[in-house]
């Protein structure tokens, strides 16, 4: 199953929420399980910058079926993976892109990105559940 | 003044009204005055291809500060204006990409694509105004 | 549903069947419902060109559910839709890319490129019902 | 010459076989010796990630007649050849790019992407004698 906008606006809700508790303000992108755009948007403030960022996150995370941190275990420069990180018009290795679940089941993917990382990592959290 | 992230959403709120009166799942996307991404939502239904079609239509409008149609008077064959449309990473010169009035002021830009044209210009008008 | 590798071999098969009926050598992709690449087959003697507009035309196709030939109606000179065929990274309005349907339902897209356009039309017919 | 439809119908079939007997779905693709596409399968359930880097591993191989993890030799940290792995589009130098051999010569190149490194490797060198 695909994520329907009502369960993408739950994402997206319940991270803005999380984001103006801890006072962050970020880009929050969802997308489809084949990455395509369901909802965006950039809280006031938010950098620029991590517009893109938010969106590669969430799209790393959709490549692989698995948090953007654990596609970066395979980004090290030890793990020898030489050009992993330019495949895909490029691949963004750290926290803040996860699977979107409902019912236990991955329906999209959230991109969090404009605070610290591990802001943006709990921003994130926050909205992976629906 | 830019768009606020409240403002942002009254637009795509009124646009997503309208879009559902009319049975019509579109693509919206509000662009700030310098045509970076504030708000994006895909309806369900919504075709993908039209997901770039929006927001190249609110960046036309963005780049000249017109509607999309009005920046399409230099596209058309007859204009002579040869190449002009592959200017800007591509320009998109037909209806549903406008400005956002806010006191009579522009503070940002809505693009709408997914239906019939007057379609979508009808639900970026609806959006248009905040 | 979306296209099973199974499905995919089954829709090459029969349009690569009725290419060599034909003797046209011919570039075959089956994309997923969401653009993926699923399988291509460039037959022997094939332009390397028409390998790219095989691809876009099943992109065509699948950005808004419809045959290429049908977006290609919003692309003629006097649809005055501006730049639409400069989106999505290129559109390609012209016969050779279809749904693939199986029980009635799209669950993927072929598209077929590299003889004359009735040519490349009717093998991709005839990979689109599995 | 050049790679057959049919020869690289076989490679890949020795590579799937490869990859079922390994319950690893994996995207495999064959270039001929000039790196255009010839026959590209995606198994059910490969990572959509792993399209391009199946694709990039052979292209890097194709490229320098060699292994796609010889080519990373080149792209250690420590070998200073900076820059060279943006180079071509990027290169991708791990294993799972390999030439294809008929009669001891090369005819193309092969790509695997979507296990673990190692069991790219395996995959890929079934199919890399026809």
């Amino acid at each position: 199953m695909d994520i329907s906008y009502q369960l993408a606006q739950l994402a997206v809700q319940q991270a803005t929420q999380k984001a103006e508790e801890m006072k962050v303000p970020v880009n929050i992108v969802v997308l489809d399980t084949s990455g395509y755009m369901k909802l965006f948007v950039r809280m006031d403030e938010a950098f620029l910058g991590s517009i893109d960022i938010a969106i590669q996150k969430a799209k790393t995370a959709m490549l692989f079926r698995m948090n953007s941190e654990a596609v970066g275990e395979f980004l090290r420069p030890d793990a020898a993976a030489y050009g992993l990180e330019n495949t895909n018009g490029g691949l963004v290795g750290f926290p803040g892109g996860k699977p979107i679940l409902y019912n236990e089941a991955i329906v999209g993917y959230i991109g969090v990105s404009g605070g610290a990382v591990p802001q943006d990592a709990l921003i994130a959290a926050a909205g992976s559940h629906v």
